[in-house]
């Protein structure tokens, strides 16, 4: 399966800004790019790097600096003879071969892993005429696009591919499934789980790099 | 399967408080738990609502005013003998026949459906010494507990089962993906998404009841 990972090379995780300083938050999107990029490397997945400037990278780059929905469109089977193509995020930190495997092997001409809030972490693209639009509630429009275009749909129930890691409380995730890079990166950065509230919260001790 | 389906009677989902009233939040409660049910209606399951207070409901009712942990454990099995027990929170309202069916029949002595924030929205035990604990990272300390009793541990890679409904913003989850009573119910009371900011959001017109 050929598989887009796009990647902002730039100014990452602007979110992650009241928990982490610039660098900090580009050194762990590239933690998280190579947890993802890892468990690709465990299926029969063939990826590319779409980063929006020159990163390094174990598997081939294309820089595209276009925005995300037209840089991705314009990698999308376009000819009813082209293969399929999956679109994976680079944040996905909890991504596990497994749960890209049902992803890939999904029947449908365009499967979605829904994200939370309404994104579209992952998706497979089998339909010439399927294109892309990460704008709003990109989920709800991805599977109008499909069914205005007659394309069979199906939808992946994965938590793992469901969780994007933008903001703070999404760091508890890495921590608590991760297993790779990202959460060693948080780990080494002072990160640990809090339980003083009601709910599950990340602290940050001040021995923390 | 046999299956406990929590539910609180009295005093349910106090953290949607800023977003719905006291009677509201009891039928709201009420209308997830009915989606819970119609979901395990259509599997093997035999559910039980164990609940804090007398609820009237399809399926068998048994009261148990202790709290969560302590009412669960008293359920589950203890004795190598006994039949395996599945425990399914009340409000997983995005909660399916397919993604419940991957729990019960998914491989282990002890299975988690790990919720967002560390919680243990659902599990299976079939290990006569498996105890719960609901308090602080439950999904957490239900994986260290399977292993020191020797269980075998299976996990459920579910978005459905992950999706909790406490606050909020988990409102967005049930008017996107719920296609049941809750999602209805949110609906005639005035909710529908807002995709004005960042992320997208639940809004409440003023003509909702």
């Amino acid at each position: 399966m050929r598989v887009v990972v796009p990647f902002s090379a730039s100014e990452p995780k602007t979110r992650l800004s009241d928990v982490l300083a610039p660098d900090e938050r580009r050194a762990f999107a590239r933690a998280m790019l190579a947890d993802v990029l890892a468990a690709l490397d465990s299926t029969d997945a063939d990826p590319t790097v779409l980063a929006t400037a020159p990163v390094d990278c174990t598997v081939p780059v294309t820089v595209d600096d276009r925005p995300l929905t037209e840089a991705v469109d314009a990698r999308l089977p376009s000819d009813p003879d082209d293969d399929p193509v999956a679109v994976v995020m680079a944040d996905l930190a909890l991504a596990t071969p497994g749960a890209l495997e049902r992803l890939f092997d999904a029947d449908g001409d365009v499967v979605l892993a829904p994200g939370r809030g309404g994104g579209t972490n992952a998706l497979v693209s089998r339909h010439p005429e399927f294109a892309v639009d990460y704008h709003g509630v990109s989920v709800r429009d991805h599977r109008e696009a499909a069914a205005r275009i007659g394309a069979d749909l199906g939808v992946v129930d994965s938590f793992r591919l469901a969780t994007d890691v933008d903001e703070a409380p999404d760091l508890v995730e890495v921590l608590l499934h991760g297993e790779g890079e990202a959460a060693a990166w948080l780990r080494e950065a002072g990160f640990s789980l809090s339980t003083t509230g009601g709910r599950v919260d990340v602290r940050r001790s001040s021995g923390g790099s």
